[in-house]
């Protein structure tokens, strides 16, 4: 790519690798091929810490990206080796396809940008005619593919770092978690990773046309991932802009994105984020079908809505959210809710049903899609378009009586060995949140679910991110597979750059708070890594092994920014005399120079720190800062 | 006052009324005289909402504020008039009191400060020889004091209000709470006060000295309330800057403030906060006593303590946290913890209990600390200096072996009606938090519980305000009844005043999800309220019911700021064609207009909605925005 280009894409794209980390990657043992990133973190005292990294090789210095070619086709080797696929012509592009009306700038702007963009196109791939190119298909006729070992080797994240933090056995007795039923083994295996996915338990989104996707499983044995929405502008500006969002989704730890984008120009953005993306991409394809009937719901019809499905299989959409369990019998459910249908997908569709006197055609033609599915490898998000707006809404008949049949579609689905997992609400008070779970699991036969917070309030607009990561941790802790993020700017207006990095941040400390509570052999190790380093006022450390560091370090600094305090035996709140951290710590020296056992270690050290503070006297007191 | 002075202050505190909103005072039926704070909001639809108000006459146009000579003291005839109390000289102020070295120039500003101020001074009461004036004591009598009464009215907000959004009998069937062993009555009377703090199981604490109190009652039959921490400034600057700190805390929501000042001035500035506040002040009166001894742990004494609590409660503190369940046996308990000891009064009384081979002089001179408590009213924390600093120590033999000694603290503190609260952490993973209120219910007698977080993970520095409220949310549904507040700045440095606001936020959202979860019949209209709000596209009623206005409005007006788009039907976030509230919406109001059963309305409604977009075609279509 040309000078001007580097700039820009420098100035657009986030690149910078996470402090004091590297991106490792792990080999395969039965595909040697593969090879599977995780972030390493190097401590101050030696140590090293794995991390899963969901950032792909934007955080990686090494890595040439050039997004007008898009990130390399890591698993082509691996989808044409299986010999069921083949290239074909794929569907023409329409004009519709962009959004149906363009002023002329914004057309030749758009125009000029294909052009730019040009070598992001790839001819499709499809199943040969009678073949099924699943990975549930594959796991089931007992085959571990590529994609199910890159899987197993992330999910363990090199276990050995681990052992010294998780070895002392009165404490992990004490802390074991309470799985709820999930079934997590001490190491995940390939073999294993297989088995969930052959059983519906999980699912590995990966279309055979996005083979630049870093294969990743979701599913209630695994760790708890997250999702964030993005769009596309109103006037696309650049290619960059477009798609730095991704990047930065990604960046702040989204295993997957839903790109959201209507109006115009989003099949050609699609393009951009799908050739540049290394997590499973998700769209709602009833947004796109209803732009191209210039957006009159009862103008929809199976013709279109198919050819969308197939407009972006081809472009390699790894799962639709497929709103088929809004059925014409349940809309009339909502006439009595305090907020009737919230769910966009589910509106659209209640007013084609109703306007229709029809039965949902998403219903009616679900074993048609289950055929495109199978040929793609797309993964059904079966829609939850009767989920609750409102605490005063939750766990009604509408929303129970379409999980139901959610549950009856899943079966369908499993039939074609298309994989799927189910969509949740929405807004639930704490105590009916587990209920969720339970018919979930009851109904639809364990296939993963991915759930929209819950909100556990509703009084709390610009801060849903807060009120909503409650109801998320419990309800991943109770089995829920993903959970799809909340910004602060929910029900109030479209999240800019700093609110999508709240949300993701929110939604990752619920994740990780189930990995706790479930007692994920993988999840712990990291909270006491960092613990260990805040006892040892090992801030750089503290900061490197948060969510955020950069936010940790500038929260730090703003009180104590010199590089001394880096190693300071104290923070602002409590300042160095009352620190209660550092008067542990000075005992649990002392032992150790004294090698004498910690109890009476104990003891004597403080006698002696006694001394040592009373002969120092007043001299040694430095006021302190209070919080406040 | 003089002109400078209003001006000083005007710039200072912080008066604006919440919008929409008015101060209203609710009489008392066996107390005439007292006159119980609401906040009242008015809708645009003509309907007025009565909240829970905890920001004194400071957001009352009406109130003409001084704060050179402090609040009305409104509870001073209610506490004469029981005949039990004498005014005395008091305890002779010493140098120490205000910190114990001060460079000449700061010595000189305090003291200009003091004239200021010198109208908050008063001659303190005390209970006459023999009697015991603690609210617990009246109600053990039977006696229903002006104070329990006030606490009555103030929990029950104006139920009537509320009938409209809780009475559909199948909606309210369906979301009835989980109370988890709470017992809260329909309506809150004067009479199930007195009985909740009669047995211990709620607190109201009030100092005698501290009648400017709004009272109010912490217990598990009662709203879930939050305390937030404040501290003096290094070096004071003027009377507003400190009082400032308390408004704004109450106006966000805070139940009680804890004044953890240390180092320079805290006599004074503690004159300046009580007198200027409507909610009780806690303190941990070892930060000072360690002031008066130079910071040196060892050097401190029972004289030292003592005559630090006498200090206080003169000035009237409300509740003191005292570290009493250190014992000397416990401390090597903690010497393999992940990260020790991490409370500050918990550290400080270690040290001396190791240097001197000594039991905790708070443990052993428990019963005369009763006596002081008893003479004025100053309620119990007891405090948790053994809780876990990480998830790694959670729920292990230190914390649990302190928690029972606190509860046989407790008993003794009973002996002499001495109002108690139990303080509990900390850091506790998810499925942690639950056995956490079991072993407190079991045996601290339903003593009220008072909790810091719990934070659920140990990798959020910079989020702790969102990592604890999960925590918090859980352990006040299980039945904590006051939540500590935490910032994002916790782990790192010391607050700012947004980092208040944020922290006070995130916990006013987990005490409401917890009193909702927990079915306080109080708790869920507001949501219910809200959420209509929304529905009916009534934005302002919207952000005015919403737990922060001003971010709810700003937010919304960062896409859409014209005035129009407050009454528009729909947001920026799906905009006007897509908005599915919009959509059923409509369908309700047709129904209403035909004025036939609404699942028939339903269909007829969108069959000639969709009549009236085909004829509208493409042209009534509007772009969206999509969010990203």
């Amino acid at each position: 790519m040309n000078a001007p280009d580097k700039l820009t894409q420098l100035l657009a794209l986030t690149r910078e690798p996470f402090p004091a980390s590297r991106k490792i990657h792990v080999p395969g043992q039965l595909h040697p091929d593969i090879r599977v990133p995780m972030r390493e973190v190097t401590l101050t005292n030696g140590e090293v810490v794995t991390l899963y990294d969901t950032s792909g090789p934007y955080t990686d210095p090494q890595a040439r990206i050039d997004i007008r070619r898009g990130l390399p086709a890591l698993r082509s080797a691996w989808i044409e080796a299986r010999g069921d696929v083949e290239r074909y012509e794929g569907r023409a592009r329409q004009a519709l396809d962009d959004g149906a009306r363009h002023e002329a700038r914004d057309a030749q702007r758009l125009e000029q940008l294909r052009r730019e963009a040009a070598g992001l196109q790839r001819q499709p791939l499809r199943a040969r005619s009678g073949r099924n190119v699943t990975q549930m298909h594959y796991a089931r006729r007992g085959i571990v593919t590529p994609e199910m070992e890159f899987v197993a080797i992330r999910e363990n994240q090199k276990r050995e770092w681990m052992r010294q933090y998780l070895g002392d056995a009165e404490r992990e007795a004490r802390l074991r978690g309470n799985p709820m039923g999930a079934a997590i083994p001490e190491v995940i295996t390939p073999e294993f990773v297989r088995d969930e996915v052959a059983r519906g338990r999980a699912i590995i989104p990966a279309n055979i046309n996005h083979p630049e996707l870093e294969p990743m499983a979701i599913g209630r044995n695994f760790l708890v991932k997250i999702n964030a929405n993005i769009g596309n502008s109103a006037v696309t500006s650049s290619i960059e802009e477009e798609v730095e969002k991704l990047v930065w989704a990604i960046r702040w730890g989204a295993d997957t994105v839903m790109d959201l984008s209507t109006g115009k120009n989003i099949h050609t953005t699609r393009d951009w984020i799908i050739r540049n993306s290394p997590v499973p991409i998700g769209t709602v394809p009833i947004y796109q079908a209803l732009e191209k009937v210039g957006g009159v719901a009862e103008d929809l019809t199976w013709e279109i809505f198919r050819d969308t499905l197939v407009e972006q299989a081809e472009q390699g959409v790894d799962y639709f959210t497929i709103h088929a369990g809004v059925r014409l019998p349940f809309i009339p459910l909502t006439a009595r809710r305090r907020t009737g249908i919230v769910s966009r997908g589910g509106s659209i569709l209640a007013k084609w049903c109703i306007a229709h006197h029809k039965e949902n055609f998403l219903y009616t033609h679900f074993e048609e899609i289950c055929e495109i599915m199978k040929a793609y490898d797309v993964a059904f998000s079966l829609g939850d378009g009767l989920r609750p707006g409102s605490a005063a809404d939750a766990n009604d008949e509408a929303q129970f009586a379409e999980l139901r049949t959610l549950g009856e579609l899943t079966q369908v689905a499993w039939k074609h060995d298309v994989q799927v997992m189910i969509e949740g609400p929405g807004h639930v008070p704490m105590h009916m949140v587990q209920a969720n779970m339970a018919e979930q699991l009851k109904h639809c036969h364990e296939a993963p679910f991915y759930t929209l917070g819950p909100l556990v309030i509703d009084i709390a607009p610009g801060y849903d991110h807060i009120a909503s990561a409650i109801g998320a941790a419990m309800i991943g802790w109770f089995g829920t597979a993903m959970l799809c993020y909340v910004t602060p700017k929910e029900h109030l207006g479209l999240p800019d750059r700093d609110d999508v990095k709240q949300g993701i941040i929110a939604y990752k400390i619920a994740a990780h708070a189930a990995d706790v509570a479930k007692g994920h052999p993988g999840a712990r190790a990291r909270d006491d890594a960092l613990s260990a380093a805040r006892f040892e006022f090992r801030w750089h450390d503290q900061f490197n092994l948060s969510l955020d560091p950069d936010t940790a370090r500038d929260f730090h600094d703003e009180t104590l920014p010199k590089e001394s305090s880096k190693v300071a035996h104290f923070c602002s709140m409590c300042g160095p005399k009352f620190c209660s951290m550092k008067i542990t710590q000075e005992v649990r020296e002392y032992a150790a120079r004294q090698g004498v056992s910690e109890e009476a270690a104990l003891e004597q050290g403080l006698q002696a720190k006694s001394e040592e503070f009373k002969r120092a006297g007043g001299e040694i007191y430095i006021p302190i800062e209070p919080q406040g």
